[in-house]
């Protein structure tokens, strides 16, 4: 029986989970509180892959606090895994602590764990409940459900623009429409995703760097470039020595062979429509276990992405200024009336500065994720 | 001395003058909390012009509920008057009923009483204090401050759009971009407006009724379009009975005859590059005790407000959707820069069922009219 505390407790572990964001990928982000009597015990959250998981994170802070966890309640925000992985099971290291109740927030969609965790927890003749707060749960973790479910990243497209839509004047200046905050804000979102995807456009107008400011982490993600006609430069200046992907359905073993030199990586892919298959290129980042994509780019490639009906999220700044003219934001070619837009639902609206920070979701992308973990739990609709 | 409670108090009393907003323009929409021993013993509202001010009900209130309010504390979100107009001074009626202390909100700008009405109240004995919360009672009329202060009305544009600022499809199809709580809340701001204003080329295209649905007014805005040439139709829908201002700058009897048949008044106005000058539209209706003007128009008109710099506030209907093309809001000629940008401020965000309505200020317009009615209080900075 889950109680009304259990739910508090639950999204206190999933706040906790986001310590996670810039470090567990491709682990998924995880946190554990260890309760007993309605006091918090210790509390660990995932730490990068090959590391700890949260289970055992909050059970060795348990231990340097000289606590005993014995019968108490495990709050996990994941299934407890059952597999050996890169670490061994979690379930194992809870039965031996101890436990005398496990809350799980979802079940782990990896066929190799997918309810055993939770079934060898009740062998041990632990009381186990859940799921919980599922709704919340896959938001922090969207990207590594939808490469379980689906096989394909979760995409997120970050635009900036005036209120009435324009990213740039007409002559290109866009520095800056939206303020310091806004772009802080969107580095964030850069370092949580596992790749920053481009268009060679991009690239070749304003030379940018698409690397993580703002933010500190110890897992930079990887910078991508769609490029049908590998006219990447090898001297682009994000080519910084951190890995790059570069898309291409051109061969040319001596552009291969100087972007290599800067650890770009070209990787042929079929066509669509005359430029790089989109959907083959999400296909092959899944497999590279990719979860999540921060796309930020031009016009042309933000219509395409739209068109290929990949994109999953929106992460927009709108500036409180109109325009009037200038570069809009996306040039979609595909629509041929209102009935056919993507179906976007608002998820949150904040102000970053003077600018507003607006998230919306693909509601049958979201839906269908819903629906491939399980559906949501009665919590998620209080 | 103003206390915290008194802010508490007055707050109170700004959102009951809402209760004002569709009725009691020309005059500004006024409330009146009487208090005793922090009991609210009656309460009043701003009626139709020609009506009872705030004060005068909420001494018939308390008369009607057996109360004595001698001695009490009179909070009125607007220095109560001290000139006979359509009905006589308010600090008289308060000095009569024996107020104990009076706190007000805000300064009348009227010149015919601009201090004169608390002066008469300190003369009488009774302590005055104020101004209070003056930037959220300066919002609430904005309009009739600035026609006060500045002899022009406040305007604010309504747009409605995409996501990525696109009003309808190539072809013109917007019906519907955003939903019906979006369309309603748009009809709350018609009814609250003196004028609604849109101009020839969308009567001329959509045929829009241009009155208030969704809210029951017993003063509709009167209707005004911009009509260069004169070409509008007599037979337009907007023609409704009730009152039309049509400004232009072609005479032409015949016409100006059937307009009148259907109350319309045709007003001639001077040119400003080849098109009815906006600024002398404007000052007329402030001559006509116009206070705020709603103006809803395509993206034509809405580019020439922009370029004439006399939009004041935006009311901006965003669907969740990108449409990658189609027309834009405004057209605006005259930016030569980002600098060039009319500075607005977000001042409300919030959702309408499946859209997100959006509030901005023009900053300097804002700021000047604070300005002009003597600056923000202590209270504003909370």
């Amino acid at each position: 029986m889950v109680e009304q505390e259990d739910v508090i407790w639950m999204r206190q572990a999933l706040e906790l989970a986001e310590k996670s964001l810039y470090i567990s990928a491709p682990n998924p982000r995880v946190a554990c509180l260890i309760v007993r009597d309605g006091q918090l015990l210790a509390s660990g959250s995932t730490q990068q892959a090959g590391g700890p998981h949260a289970e055992v994170m909050a059970l060795q802070q348990a231990r340097e606090r000289g606590v005993n966890v014995a019968g108490a309640t495990f709050y996990v925000t994941l299934e407890p895994c059952s597999h050996h992985g890169r670490t061994p099971p979690c379930a194992d290291a809870l039965v031996k602590a101890g436990a005398g109740r496990v809350v799980f927030s979802m079940y782990d969609p990896n066929p190799l764990v997918a309810g055993r965790g939770a079934t060898r927890l009740r062998q041990a003749g632990i009381t186990v409940d859940g799921p919980l707060c599922v709704e919340q749960a896959l938001a922090i973790n969207a990207g590594f459900f939808a490469r379980m479910t689906r096989s394909r990243p979760w995409l997120w497209m970050k635009m900036a623009a005036s209120l009435d839509g324009r990213s740039a004047l007409p002559d290109g200046r866009s520095q800056w429409i939206t303020g310091p905050q806004a772009r802080d804000d969107g580095h964030h979102w850069r370092a949580r995703s596992c790749v920053v995807l481009t268009g060679i456009g991009t690239v070749n107008a304003d030379n940018p760097l698409m690397n993580v400011r703002a933010v500190s982490t110890p897992r930079p993600p990887i910078k991508a470039v769609l490029d049908t006609h590998l006219r990447l430069d090898p001297k682009a200046a994000l080519l910084d020595g951190t890995q790059c992907w570069v898309f291409t359905h051109r061969r040319d073993p001596e552009r291969e062979a100087q972007l290599a030199d800067r650890n770009a990586l070209v990787i042929p892919m079929p066509l669509h429509e005359g430029q790089v298959d989109v959907r083959a290129v999400l296909d092959w980042m899944a497999e590279q276990q990719v979860n999540e994509i921060h796309a930020e780019a031009g016009a042309r490639l933000s219509g395409a992405l739209i068109d290929a009906g990949v994109v999953d999220q929106l992460l927009m700044y709108l500036a409180p200024k109109i325009l009037g003219q200038g570069r809009g934001v996306a040039d979609i070619t595909a629509l041929s009336g209102l009935d056919d837009v993507e179906p976007f639902e608002f998820t949150d609206v904040r102000l970053f500065g003077a600018d507003l920070r607006v998230l919306a979701r693909q509601r049958d992308h979201w839906d269908a994720l819903l629906q491939a973990v399980g559906g949501a739990s009665p919590s998620d609709f209080e």
